[in-house]
């Protein structure tokens, strides 16, 4: 049999089937790890064939559907898939895909939306069951069948060493610069045999550039030649370079007292696109050798890197434009020196993000008046997208900035409410509060203070009156002055909104 | 000059002087960082002398009020008097003083509530001002000028490096054993300097056992003989005994299925009712062995270290009965070897916690159908006590464990509502919630799932139909049914307290 190209060990190239083939070995109420985080490095062929096999056999009158852990948000091809197949019992950690929402909305599936850097511990702890296959891309096998991996970690390693039987999608797409980009740690245990993590800098390599894997495990490998999800590059509109410009100026003005290193902490940020404009406000900012502790790779960060403003970036993903993807394909041995992708157990790991103290920015769906957050649940009760990392970077940050346009529906709901419908974040986990209205330093208020800052610096001027009239009242008539609420107007403007589609 | 016997050091005894004069060098506006953690180890002396020092100032029509920082919650000599003679305008990061919370919950005091685990890191940080004052009780003074601490840590060492001026208040009535017992550790940091902390098991000793300070910043030694707010032991009473049993049942049940060792993992607990009956179940149980690394060592764990049940306990302070106080004076020497106290900055740190892998068990004030937990903010405004080091352990504890009555003022209040009226700690941080009603391990659930659990489970029997019927409704016509609510009805049961005095 002649070696495949990307399969240098000599007998795994015997495993290779067809999609179909390889999906025709889960079973119905089998929990299945996939990879994939943020769009990148997910299964896109098995769990298609996977979705048909489910389809085949609900037409003929038969239950089939799995559980479905992955590292974060996958594509279309595995939750847009699986789910519009009814194949999906239980969904881990995370979703963005509509189609998967929308049944999780309608109660059809059910979703546990985790800290994303508690994932692999909690699977080893063994109360989420067991893990019967392992679906996760790789880029190629080494001559002794280690994995060399794709164009994300999430909890790949974990996968592989907890699941009964491991099925891979080898993808010609991603780039063979890949190897030796990667920083696998294998120095996590469950206590009383933890140790501390020996990362001190984002740029430290503590681990391995391959997956282990026993050979043993590998029932299948399916070739597949297919692009991540990339989404274009959205450029920033007014909103979002206003909110950037307000915080590259409370950058300034923190490293003008001394309470920032000239070149910054590493950065944390969420995916989109007030984070795209931070990125580019930053090309202009006077700021070198910064470095990135964070989950995703974004477009904006390949400039920084390019222009040498940023020293390094540490992630467990990439987030790319399809034209950012492409670049990065071709110039990939000139990038990777200069990034590191890792397990997000170790990329999103409280210990480090404490330790290093990362400048967390992160989106939110609406905030209260007290600097409670609110991240995943529209008017309390249907889900978005869930909690991600936000928490494992928000409450060990340096500096934890939470960021957004101050209304959003043209106008028809206000991100700042009198309380939050759900909180992600609590308030002493909220140091920062930034719309395209102003900047909010919330470090050291109590409530009250808090308050003000808030009403008068976030929110929209169109809610301002109805928020001070709001506050007014409850210091007025509240049960306790702490935090003062009206308990029967509270959750008002998110119940106006579902019957009138309009706070206001 | 002829020495003090506790005081070593060759100069220093010159410095002494009457709380009066100690009080009076600190001016209106003062920051003032004082010692204490639950009731221990607080200054007795100077706190009342600054009371009347403000009191006199007010008579005179003069302004006075200063900000305290400690290290959490104190006794009436400090926060009592103080806030009596209302002369606190901003107290940080804990209280429990009856006076103090009334100011606040009237509005008249500013209140910071903080994670434990983040007063030392942010006072460094610099954004909460300048530190004017540190008044601080030790045991004793070292012949090279270093200070034996008392009966809490707290955030003393930091105090110590960054206030302008030091005063000491020396109490003889703690106990010469002490000297020995403490663990400071002088290697955190601002980033991008930290390191990781070399501590893998409760018992390690990292530091070193007494404070450095400059004698330089020594202003004033006021001599003390005064016990610490110790309150009398509350005998465990049935429903705190059920809920015990319910907690031991499910250690038995979790160490049965390996998922916990045989001798538990380090213990992390509240003070109260409910934690001493879990201690006191635990002189019963098989374990040996155990360990606690926790905020405070408490009457039940002093039984505990003696039956060879505990190998030792770690904590930042201590919160004894007066008679276990006596004992542990008389016994100290016994006891200590078997004991740490150490910086609070350590004993919350997250980073330890989550390498520990601890057992959190935390009390509440109330759990939601989902599983959020309020442990600060009665009926969604007023202030209880605060959410201390609940937040630095539950979210990063191997098991997050809330336990609770299930009502409240005679049945009058539901410890289990359909929406929490604050959250301190989201449904990701609570794996466990326990009443005497029953043990809900919430652990991959999804939120429904949760929903059905906790209210079968824990909710007491008479709140249960009123729960279901909530629930069934939020089902039929909620936003979204991810985690279904229906949005005029979430709070009332706590509006209809306020108006009745009954949430049913």
């Amino acid at each position: 049999m002649t070696l495949h190209p990307r399969i240098a060990h000599p007998n795994l190239s015997s495993r290779m089937m067809s999609a179909e083939d390889a999906a025709a070995l889960i079973e119905d109420g089998m929990t299945v790890g996939m990879s994939g985080f943020t769009g990148s490095g997910y299964p896109k062929a098995v769990p298609m064939a996977l979705a048909a096999r489910i389809e085949a056999e609900h037409a003929a009158g038969n239950p089939f559907r799995v559980k479905v852990w992955t590292g974060a948000s996958t594509g279309p091809e595995l939750d847009g898939a699986l789910a519009k197949a009814d194949g999906i019992e239980l969904r881990l950690p995370y979703n963005s895909d509509p189609i998967a929402r929308e049944k999780i909305n309608t109660g059809e599936m059910n979703y546990f939306d985790m800290h994303l850097s508690q994932v692999a511990p909690m699977a080893w702890q063994g109360f989420l069951g067991k893990l019967d296959v392992a679906v996760i891309e790789i880029s190629g096998i080494t001559e002794d069948g280690a994995l060399i991996p794709s164009s994300s970690i999430g909890n790949n390693k974990t996968w592989l060493d907890v699941a009964d039987k491991v099925i891979l999608e080898l993808n010609r797409w991603q780039s063979d610069a890949l190897n030796g980009m990667h920083d696998i740690y294998y120095g996590t245990a469950l206590p009383p045999n933890r140790v501390p993590i020996p990362l001190v800098k984002p740029d430290d390599r503590i681990g391995q550039p391959h997956f282990r894997v026993d050979p043993a495990k590998i029932v299948a490998i399916v070739e597949t030649d297919a692009p991540d999800r990339n989404l274009p590059f959205a450029r920033p509109d007014a909103v979002a370079e206003a909110i950037a410009g307000h915080l590259l100026e409370f950058f300034a003005h923190e490293v003008g007292r001394g309470r920032l290193p000239a070149n910054l902490l590493p950065l944390q940020s969420g995916v989109g696109n007030v984070t795209n404009a931070v990125l580019s406000g930053l090309m202009e900012a006077p700021y070198t050798g910064m470095t990135a502790y964070t989950e995703v790779i974004q477009d904006g960060m390949l400039d920084l890197l390019d222009a040498g403003k940023l020293r390094m970036a540490s992630a467990t993903a990439f987030s790319l434009s399809p034209d950012a993807a492409e670049r990065f394909n071709t110039e990939a041995a000139r990038f990777r020196d200069k990034m590191i992708l890792r397990p997000q157990e170790i990329s999103n790991h409280p210990e480090l993000v404490r330790r290093l103290g990362c400048i967390a920015m992160n989106g939110l769906i609406e905030a209260d008046i007290y600097g409670n957050v609110n991240s995943t649940h529209v008017m309390g009760s249907r889900i978005q997208n869930g909690i991600g990392g936000s928490g494992d970077f928000a409450r060990n940050a340096y500096v934890s900035i939470f960021m957004t346009p101050s209304t959003a529906k043209g106008g028809k709901i206000s991100a700042i409410v009198p309380m939050a419908s759900h909180v992600d974040h609590i308030a002493q986990d909220v140091h920062v509060i930034v719309t395209e209205q102003g900047l909010a330093d919330l470090r050291g208020l109590a409530p009250k203070q808090r308050a003000e800052l808030i009403i008068e610096t976030c929110a929209h001027p169109d809610y301002r009156p109805a928020l001070r009239d709001y506050y007014a009242r409850a210091m007025a008539s509240s049960y306790g002055r702490h935090a003062p609420n009206v308990l029967s107007e509270a959750l008002s403007w998110h119940q106006r909104f579902v019957e009138t589609g309009s706070m206001t």
